[in-house]
């Protein structure tokens, strides 16, 4: 593993003091002008240099007509520009002391024939200047920590604790959106496009040593340097997690990112082999990433499978108490010592089982405090699955019908919601147990808002949040199994140097 | 299968001219007065007849002090009481002539012991005076096309075509939220509770013959007439689809739904044996229950299972291909004429391939027309699966940096989007081939509400859309297979006929 990401090639492509940038203009239809205008718009704080061979001002900054005239060496130049022409320019940043870029420009070993030529073209160029670049084919790196953001779309949530490897620019950008949503964000996401220069296993090494990561997602087509990798992801376990995508495993998959980025794919049983060394836990979709990555980075690890199901509702507790077993997940009777601590707070129409079936509660706000307390105290269980019906909103609307004043109702409504959340956020640093919330209404309404914010993921059916616990108890395992075998490796060289 | 839902013992219940309303009151903490506010508030039009020992008016309603005060006998009892007066006052509807009940009360089967013996009685007085009921343990049923939802959640989405029949109360309200974000609704929906008269069959067979209802959803956690179930579904498969989620098979399920609502399960193969003799799709979640709704009620069914998948991005498009190809679809090359066709449309950055990889296009509105005409007329398309980046709402934002007034900019996106969207519903009508979207974004912005309203379901991640694309190659599949069966069978009785 890195000391510190300022060892990686990445540094300062990820963290660049300065600009050169190539094929912006004042046509905003334009690839480039559009990267400008979102570098521009998320605050980048330090100078950027647009070079254009005829305009003056591009996008309101002083233009220049080629490399050579720069007044500085820029930290990166960002290349979108004509296939043909993106080598002869690399060239001449190279001459001009650059030494980092990001090559957006397509048209290379995916485009097969005259395209290999130039890739090779490409990797000689950056050799004989000392240049570490990005792509070619890729949507390049943003880090909301840096304020850097030159991919096009603009990224609007907040900087977040998930990096990101991706040999698909699309799950970089459109992920912005999906992840703000949740309340989450990218800590740093590379977009590593056809790895010339810079492939996957550098992105991960970076993001492994960098400070604001707490867990690295990959999508993956098709590794290029397998033992790197293992080796790698190896060094990195046993200081946070790392979850891939592979997509390459199926026949269709693999055809489809051949023709994407040129990526070589091996069948599901060879990545599986791979990611097993390497304590990578592999997800079956984005979401599903996604989800693990949510739950690995805002709730303790579990310290064994045995799940309680607080519930509101028959039902909902009935398809979460079966996704759990899916996924191999226990569920463990409650104490006898819990149901009887329980039994003030649950109706005789409720249900002292696990799931905890309380049909409904005298005083809501117990669902939020005293309930799920006495749940996590129950020493048989490891974490609390919470089916949220969103009872404080429904409470509002009945608070309205008993004559309270729709600004009273909302007022109190709004108490309501941030006591309650805050309970959960409580209870958790108390208990330092997972908790994670699933509901089938719309991930908009204000309660899951709070819970979200203060870091309760709330997930859309329980199948996905059986899932994301599974994955806290996972990654621990494969943790533990990679430390114990690092250290069996460090003993035998020991013992050998002994001799 | 019912020739008419006039002969269904659920007709009046789902279809009552009038009610009598036992519980509500105007405490508005009350679950009886929530079903009844609930039911006023969506707008039944006939007469309802609350019933109460003290209170002159219910909610603005005249009320009786007992149920032979009614000037007639209403179509339907809906009784929210506390379980030991619930027989006695089925009993007094008996008397009155009222022959239909919705028994929203707990406390019987499903909590042992003297609960079994209460709704032994329960069945005792309805056959004593020929009451069909519903319940007890249950949240009724919603007939939006009746205006009528004594549910406690109030109905705000259209009525649909979607029939369920669940054995949670929360999964029949819970989904009204869920489906109207989705633009869909349910035709009826009825939460069956203990079954104790009325059971999931006698629905099934209500849902087999109502006109509203293109689609069955069931949520199951035990059958209780294996026989009389497969024989019903057999009946209505060549009419319409029936989707199922089961929770019973796995021990964790099988427990939860035992103290829900008292149903005996059985293990996974056994369901899996029942629905396939039935020809019923089972589903792994709710989620996927309603997807595969969704399509089987908006979709053509699909004539072969080769897909052919559009997207201007080679990540979505490889998760996509990865995904089709795991949900044991095809993935056709192109035909040669289709590739020439495409030609002057894809750039030269693009893929003619399967998936048909854009990047971009020069003309945005050639992805909602003239891309998807040619390759549904690809004679190896059965169905086309689409990314959707939502690149229209990037359209409007650099509208406006081209100097465009925001309003303008507003007006001109809005009609790409109505454009953009009905061009895809077009070519659904003359093309009778399935189209199904997918994107990461929010689906509550403008592109995919467009698509949706307008009948092309748009799905969060290829998985979902996949699967649910393999649901209208196996609906006909079962549908074929029991066709043939019965047939054989009545060809086998015809020949005994003629011995």
């Amino acid at each position: 593993m890195l000391k510190s990401i300022e060892d990686s090639p990445l540094y300062r492509i990820a963290n660049p003091r300065s600009f050169a940038f190539f094929g912006a203009s004042n046509n905003f239809m334009s690839m480039g002008s559009i990267m400008l205008s979102s570098l521009l718009g998320g605050g980048f704080e330090g100078p950027i240099y647009p070079v254009h061979p005829k305009e003056e001002l591009v996008q309101g900054l002083k233009a220049y007509r080629s490399v050579k005239d720069l007044p500085v060496a820029p930290d990166l130049a960002v290349l979108v520009l004509p296939t043909d022409i993106v080598n002869r320019t690399l060239e001449e940043c190279g001459r001009k002391g650059i030494r980092r870029a990001i090559v957006v420009s397509g048209g290379f070993k995916e485009v097969g024939d005259r395209g290999v030529d130039l890739e090779k073209e490409m990797v000689r160029v950056a050799q004989e200047y000392d240049i570490r670049l990005i792509g070619p084919n890729c949507l390049g790196v943003t880090n909301p920590h840096h304020k850097m953001n030159p991919t096009p779309f603009p990224y609007e949530g907040s900087p977040g604790f998930i990096g990101l490897v991706s040999q698909s620019g699309s799950f970089v950008t459109q992920m912005f959106d999906y992840l703000k949503h949740l309340g989450l964000g990218f800590s740093t996401a590379f977009s590593v496009g056809n790895q010339a220069n810079i492939d996957l296993v550098d992105c991960l090494a970076y993001l492994g040593a960098c400070p604001h990561t707490k867990v690295i997602a990959l999508y993956v087509e098709g590794l290029k340097r397998g033992r790197a990798f293992v080796e790698t992801a190896r060094s990195i376990i046993p200081e946070k997690p790392i979850v891939a995508l592979y997509v390459g495993g199926s026949e269709s998959g693999r055809r489809a990112g051949f023709s994407h980025t040129g990526a070589m794919a091996g069948p599901d049983r060879l990545y599986d082999g791979i990611f097993r060394q390497s304590g990578v836990i592999r997800a079956a979709s984005l979401i599903e990433m996604f989800d693990y990555c949510w739950v690995l980075g805002t709730q303790p690890l579990a310290k064994g499978g045995r799940v309680v199901i607080q519930t509101h509702s028959g039902g909902p507790g009935a398809t979460a108490a079966d996704a759990c077993g899916r996924a191999g997940l226990e569920m463990p009777p409650l104490a006898p010592e819990t149901a009887a601590k329980l039994s003030p707070y649950v109706p005789s129409t409720g249900s002292l089982n696990n799931p905890l079936d309380l049909t409904f509660n005298k005083n809501p706000m117990d669902f939020f405090g005293p309930i799920p307390k006495i749940l996590l105290e129950d020493p048989n269980a490891d974490m609390l699955l919470v089916y949220f019906l969103m009872p404080l909103m429904k409470m509002q609307a009945m608070m309205e019908n008993f004559k309270m004043t729709p600004e009273k109702a909302k007022e109190v409504g709004v108490q309501m919601i941030d006591g309650g959340s805050q309970a959960f956020t409580d209870l958790l640093q108390t208990y330092r147990k997972p908790i994670v919330g699933y509901t089938w209404r719309n991930l908009d309404e204000e309660m899951p808002l709070a819970l979200m914010s203060k870091g309760i993921p709330v997930f859309t059916g329980p199948e996905r949040a059986a899932g994301a616990l599974g994955a806290l108890l996972r990654y621990p395992a494969l943790r533990d199994k990679i430390v114990r075998s690092v250290q069996a490796e460090g003993a035998g060289a020991a013992d050998a140097g002994s001799d």
